[in-house]
């Protein structure tokens, strides 16, 4: 059985005063100040005992909700081999984030950022018939990413904890089913760890696939910005927006026309000299695709989201334009480019979805301090791909219902992803179908942070105070202080040990030398839900209790608290 | 609450009918055909669902024994900054052993071994005064290192999973004092894991510090070989085992006399010229230490085991001498060196204890051809520094008694080291003392083979059938088996879910299309300690109980082995 009391006279435990001077987040200060977690180097923390603690039990519940929807846990290395990692091609896309090492023989390895190859790999040794699926597997395992920036203490480590849990169907449905089941897992695994989520759409970036949601708990510390509609609910990772603009006419619009435009080579000049809004001009921003020269054209008031570009593009790679680029390409006018009679001619032309067929705009005419008004897309050029690549912001139209738009900021606490068939095709792995054919598994990658959830949940529930854990997570049910002298430390211990007795888990302080003032502080810096205080009435038998988060206090006789404690458990 | 009921129809399991050709060890085949580990690389391994289980089952028990200590629970990074383990040395001192890497940004890391060095730096920052003092804290950890040959499957992996302790104290009284916690700790671990074992004497390596003893199984596979007595009880691992030879008069010997010996520049040739044992000459083994070449004498009938010596005079480096060496010393006559005339003059001499002052030995005239009798130590030479550095072998005195040794081989499932203050001193670590001024902290160092245990448990345990497992290790309590059709297979699921409600850990093999004897043969493969077989009679409602280890089985009406079962939980 653990130790269910634990003296904090006995314990290697120091609290601070000041945060320090690097930590940004409050969710860091306080984790740092309540001697929870501490830095080692740049993004590699250390859990003290009473994180310890509160990642044991959030880890518990992740555990305990996987077992509950039939999967199996299982434990792979950290450390694993190149080779699975070249097939699937991820050993060069995760570039600068992956930390690669050699081992004594020259053989090249790396520390998992996340593992759909090995588990890949697994299946295909141990299953061989539809009859050994479906199947669901995870691990609660330490996870390695080179992050160029770690930041906010355990929310973007280097080295933390992660469950990652991967579903192998032989169709399309049983994905379905599996994701599903992900899905209302983690509904209740957030709302057991009592965190404020919301579900969003998401793109799924270097792991491939289609479908995926993340789950994003709104806090400031939130490196997440996602959009929301307040009218119908919609949310999703800003870089899930999509925008849909109806076709119009295009001869609805009188014919081009060029116009004198000197000096003019940004939006901001043009739209002065034309006296029309930045919105009424096109944008053409030339980028360089796997070395190609290529324009993206966004409403005038837009800015592009270069990564965003990226993404859609991966595993191509994007770069900006440089001066020497231009020098190769004279027939690219700089300030002055317009895709009339240059779109799929001098360069690919990806656009917004704004940029419509029968829309019509101010832009370039290729000619130096030369623009041109009227360019009717369909009429005056042709877009060759519509990519949703410009930022979103507040009030463009919800895709769902049209409303208004809202961002906020999140921290990715889950992210679930139906894979597809891309790691399956990348290692053949087939089992033998009900009709005696061979089937392409398909398969679904879903994630929890489970330290970041501890550093999510101290951001969404701390207080002026300190920290202020949800019950089931707490690092004690009960935190008694024995503020006065010998008959109020030694009822405390008698109280801690009762309690303990009885299955609840107590921390006492009963530290000597220290003014109940400080002990008082500590106690809400730690955030244990209830706190007992053995104070002046002690020698009448009188104790009181206090709730963490409301500051209610009552006083009572100890037989009661103790009794109302171990009903309450 | 965690899945108590595991259906093997749902379970990704595979059992072999043979072991991969390299698994050497009985633990290597067992685990792998029962499906409980799978290779991912050389010593990189993977644990499935069944052996997830048995792993967390021992490290629960080390967990509630480490608690039960007042040993605090934390978890520090696996990925480890450079710096820590240049103060201490230990990053040049491990050699090829360490994984060593870069991040983004050029910072050199490493993936731990074991943690002193941050574990001391973590108390330095925390603990100010004696009163924050003693203090242990533990860790259930990811461990690395770089094995020259990994082996005997998860016995010797690269990645491993260990349970490390250290403990702090201001006075060696207290290191004393969580050095005995920890050896009854671990007594009490050991017994509940069911291991047999022995507790031996060791030298402590790398560690550096004092007193020392391993906690070893025995077992064929087992890489260490250790010492012990029959008559007393005395063990130790070879290492550490020590002679002691009384001295005797140099005078009581003839004076020295030298013997035309051509062509024996070796001990057989010698001995067979001279007619004498090869234990009445002495053999003169030339090492350099540093550099620098040095004599090591040894009886003509034991070897010198250079580990033992490597070991002895770190952290200098101890190299074989070449040809080339030889060619620099015109005055050290290959095969007919002597000590003679030339300890402490022509090289420093190291000698075994068993060439103690008064002895008289056939040995080398520094001559060529040439060989000496009644060379006496004491008399004729002197010896700079004794060593234990020969070989142990069976029959050899015991240090404690002087019975004959015997020689086993064992698993090191458990090390206890009395650090003192090696760490405390490279890192400064010093608390103010109860007199107000600074005192050095003492250290011990306290390690669990976690992921070892298990196979130590397995080696141990097996028979010819298959794995056998201690009742509160194994992967469930029972191992249901349907043994026939529907009716079978309905009753099975039904007896497993009430044993499931009742709190029993329950495997249930429902799986379709396997015959009984394939379904038996796997469970006493998997090695569950009770098997309930639902066969032929299952439409009478009655069972069988099958004992794993002994084979007994018992007929009995369903319900009555539910309640047996339930009863003797």
């Amino acid at each position: 059985m653990a130790a269910r009391v634990q003296y904090l006279s006995a314990s290697l435990l120091k609290t601070l005063r000041e945060a320090p001077a690097d930590a940004e987040t409050l969710n860091h200060r306080l984790l740092v100040r309540a001697g929870y977690v501490r830095r080692s180097a740049a993004g590699l923390w250390s859990w003290l005992p009473l994180g310890k603690r509160v990642l044991d039990n959030v880890a518990r519940v992740v555990r305990e909700e996987m077992d509950a929807i039939g999967a199996q846990e299982v434990l792979l290395p950290a450390l694993l081999p190149r080779e699975p990692y070249e097939v699937s091609g991820r050993y060069e896309e995760y570039g600068d984030l992956l930390f690669r090492l050699r081992d004594r023989k020259g053989g090249d390895y790396l520390l998992g950022p996340t593992h759909e190859e090995i588990f890949t790999q697994l299946v295909k040794d141990q299953a061989t018939s539809y009859k050994d699926l479906p199947v669901i597997l995870y691990q609660i395992q330490t996870k390695y990413r080179d992050e160029a920036r770690p930041r906010s203490g355990i929310l973007r480590g280097r080295e933390f904890q992660m469950k990652d849990s991967y579903s192998f169907d032989t169709d399309d449905e049983g994905l379905a089913t599996a994701y599903r089941l992900h899905r209302e897992a983690y509904i209740r695994i957030f709302a057991r760890l009592g965190l404020d989520y919301r579900i969003v759409s998401a793109v799924s970036g270097a792991m491939g696939g289609s479908a995926s949601e993340e789950f994003l708990a709104p806090a400031a510390a939130g490196e997440d910005t996602f959009a929301s509609c307040a009218a119908c609910g919609y949310a999703a990772n800003t870089e899930a927006v999509t925008v849909t603009v109806p076709p119009a006419d295009p001869a609805a619009h009188p014919p081009l026309e060029e116009l004198d435009t000197p000096d003019t080579p940004t939006i901001e000049t043009l739209a002065a000299h034309v006296g029309a809004p930045a919105s009424a001009t096109l944008k053409n921003l030339l980028v360089k695709v796997d070395g190609e020269i290529t324009a993206v054209g966004v409403p005038g008031d837009r800015e592009v989201d270069l990564g965003k570009l990226a993404e859609h593009l991966a595993p191509a790679v994007v770069e900006v334009v440089t001066a020497e680029d231009f020098a190769t390409r004279p027939d690219l006018v700089r300030g002055y480019v317009g895709p009339q009679g240059m779109a799929g001619k001098a360069f690919p032309y990806i656009a917004d979805p704004r940029v419509a067929p029968g829309t019509a705009w101010i832009t370039g005419a290729n000619r130096p301090d030369t623009h041109a008004r009227n360019v009717v897309c369909g009429r005056d050029f042709e877009v060759d791909r519509y990519l949703d690549v410009v930022v979103v912001e507040p009030g463009d139209p919800c895709p769902s219902c049209g409303a208004g738009l809202g961002l906020e900021r999140g921290i990715e606490i889950g992210h679930i992803f139906q894979l597809g068939r891309k790691y399956a095709d990348a290692f053949a792995l087939d089992v033998l179908g009900r009709e005696g054919k061979p089937v392409r598994v398909t398969m679904g990658s879903y994630g929890i942070g489970v330290s970041r959830a501890v550093a999510a949940l101290a951001e969404q529930t701390a207080d002026d105070r300190g920290l202020c854990w949800p019950k089931e997570i707490a690092p004690a049910d009960v935190h008694v202080v024995a503020a006065g002298k010998a008959v109020q430390t030694e009822l405390a211990r008698d109280v801690a040990e009762r309690l303990g007795a009885a299955g609840l888990r107590v921390l006492v302080d009963d530290r000597a030398g220290l003014s109940p003032g400080v002990k008082f502080a500590d106690a809400e810096l730690i955030g244990v839900p209830t706190i007992l205080i053995v104070g002046r009435a002690a020698p009448d038998g009188r104790v009181e209790l206090k709730d963490r988060r409301t500051g209610e206090r009552e006083e009572l006789p100890v037989d009661e608290a103790i009794e109302r404690l171990i009903a309450a458990r």
